[in-house]
């Protein structure tokens, strides 16, 4: 095990209509508070009207924030600075997915920071101050309701761009899993491929040679939310498959299933953010296309462990190691098929893409996060898989 | 899954040689500590020169306070908060297993109070302030390092108390597995029985119907805790054993295996703590006598979950689901016997117990936990099978 530090504060409150709360887990944090949400489902399915009702309840002041697109980009967050500035909030309320959260992040540090926040993403400056987050998370998949990292895409350099700070931990999140039963089944797919690509990274890539913690509770969980995927394909308003979905995709990237992992890496989340910034596929998708596609091309480097993914996973054990390990990898595409998830890039509508090009941007990202190892032909060569 | 709230703040510091960096995360608190130990184990085995050096390379001054014993008591724990009043510290520095941070714990909270810390204890007196707590866990058992309980008993009453507090969270706890390859081969399997008794606690009682975060996670934990048990067992100083024992045991009681678990109660603690107070019973070897006899008296009402049990840990399917959960019962025991705990009373050197008395004492942390269900008879009846 690798010497590692753990620290996530974040309050989560978990449960039946607990967004009804938002208010009241709110008001330690100020008077005024700038609502940040995306294009518009909350309003559809009550969430917006819930949220508002609790936030009256307890006097506070809302200033609305809306418009966060799926990749949240740098010129939206700039404008929520903007307005954060201009009416002194003194908390931040991201209601909405893993993007709403981000960009919720980018403002929250923007408002107490003079320069440009593209600086934080991309310069190594590091954040000093950033306004509270409360979050009120309708899309289970990122993690960010409990984690440190914020990813944002600047349209303009076409470069998604993320980190992470000890200031965007929400202070507070509210997990209701209630206010999920109205994902459509893509995202509820999208979203399920996330959560599970979270817990692949580390789990694939590390170096230890023995590290049952952490690959029993990864295995524990991408089996649950495997499970979870199936029932509430069948029946998107069964509770206990919302609720479990929810709270596994929030244990899936908080920083458990890598403290004390050697060597481990997110090469399928660097390649990834590539197709995000070019095609604004949703994230989800992104890593239903590469992982497979990575996996078949790192089969000798990751040997051992996408064996034991085979076996732990899928249960799969044919006494013969090659085999075991190719139909893992086709179980898995199997699956994000079955979810109706896209393998390839043609399935998500991206045709002739310039894979060199794609190449030297997942080389940017590749320096940032410190993977070693790739070069721009190993790149192409691994997207020209996906196609 | 049943509503919850989850938030651990604590910072943990994991890994080689970080007690060296026990002073670097101890100075942001103040300049001077009242350091917590037990008799002496720290001493011999260098435990106590590095945390000192680390100390004083950070100028800090510091009060020692010593004697904590392995089920602390209420007057040693008022001597510290006399001494911790008398110094004007600013912050408690536990160095030692879970009796040391329990009863730093205590102190913590005394030295900002003027009643008696037993109201705490036993009255439902709400704790309004205590000093920072940072640890150097030396004996990982009970996840005191990364949860917000302390247990202590009180020699007077012969009642041994815990409760739980959000300032009982440690704002540090440093875990260095080097500093644990001196712990006795009985205290090792103290030690990973009391860990693997949390994990069961929860497990064992839900009510839930299909729970698979939880199961899992608890699953995972008790195997890897058993696997690394025989390897420390047979190399003390197995760095990867010791390190992924001492992670286990944190993970085992911060919380999570517990949340969102339906009716999730402590019965074997509640039976345990009064062995621990009638007869100074290290608390793991309590555990072990406790646990087994307790499902053979338990195994109609929780049925489900002893059949879970016997085939996701001890890999027992015999298709015969009364013959599975006895032999995952017999399991247990010989796991505890392998590992030199006792199953019974006379075992640990109890003869001629006062069961009536005894049953009455725990009847007192029954009402106290708000477990129910269980009458004086039931309860003597439990301490029967375990002579």
């Amino acid at each position: 095990m690798e010497n590692f530090e753990f620290n996530v504060p974040t309050k989560i409150i978990f449960g039946k209509d607990v967004v009804n709360e938002t208010g009241k887990h709110s008001r330690n944090f100020g008077k005024k508070l700038l609502m940040v949400y995306g294009t518009g489902s909350i309003k559809k399915n009550g969430t917006y009207d819930k949220v508002i009702k609790s936030l009256k309840k307890e006097n506070l002041e809302i200033v609305e924030f809306s418009g966060v697109k799926s990749n949240p980009v740098l010129s939206h967050a700039k404008k929520g600075i903007r307005i954060a500035k201009d009416n002194k909030v003194d908390f931040i309320l991201a209601v909405g997915g893993g993007s709403v959260i981000d960009e919720a992040k980018g403002i929250a540090a923007g408002a107490l920071y003079d320069g440009d926040i593209w600086d934080f993403y991309t310069e190594d400056v590091k954040i000093k101050a950033a306004l509270p987050i409360v979050v009120v998370l309708t899309i289970p998949a990122t993690s960010s309701e409990m984690n440190s990292i914020s990813v944002i895409s600047n349209e303009e350099t076409k470069r998604k761009a993320g980190f992470s700070s000890p200031f965007f931990y929400p202070a507070v999140s509210i997990l209701d899993p209630t206010v999920t039963y109205t994902i459509p089944p893509d995202y509820t797919a999208y979203a399920a491929a996330d959560a599970v690509a979270h817990l692949l990274e580390g789990y694939f890539t590390h170096s230890d040679q023995w590290s049952p913690i952490q690959d029993r509770y990864v295995e524990g969980l991408v089996k649950t939310i495997m499970e979870c995927t199936e029932k509430i394909m069948k029946n998107p308003a069964d509770y206990e498959g919302r609720a479990t979905i929810m709270w596994a995709s929030t244990l899936a990237w908080n920083g458990l299933c890598v403290a004390g992992l050697r060597d481990a890496e997110g090469p399928s989340h660097m390649l990834s953010h590539t197709l995000g910034a070019f095609f604004d596929t949703p994230h989800g998708a992104a890593l239903t296309i590469i992982i497979p596609n990575w996996m078949s091309y790192m089969k000798n480097k990751y040997r051992k462990n996408f064996i034991q993914f085979a076996e732990n996973i899928f249960n799969i054990k044919t006494g013969d190691d090659d085999l075991t390990l190719e139909l893992g990898i086709i179980a898995l595409k199997e699956w994000f098929k079955k979810i109706k998830c896209p393998v390839t890039l043609g399935e998500a509508g991206i045709k002739n893409p310039d894979l060199e090009m794609m190449a030297k941007n997942v080389l940017i990202t590749a320096k940032a996060w410190n993977i070693k190892g790739y070069d721009e032909k190993m790149i192409v060569d691994i997207f020209r898989e996906c196609l």
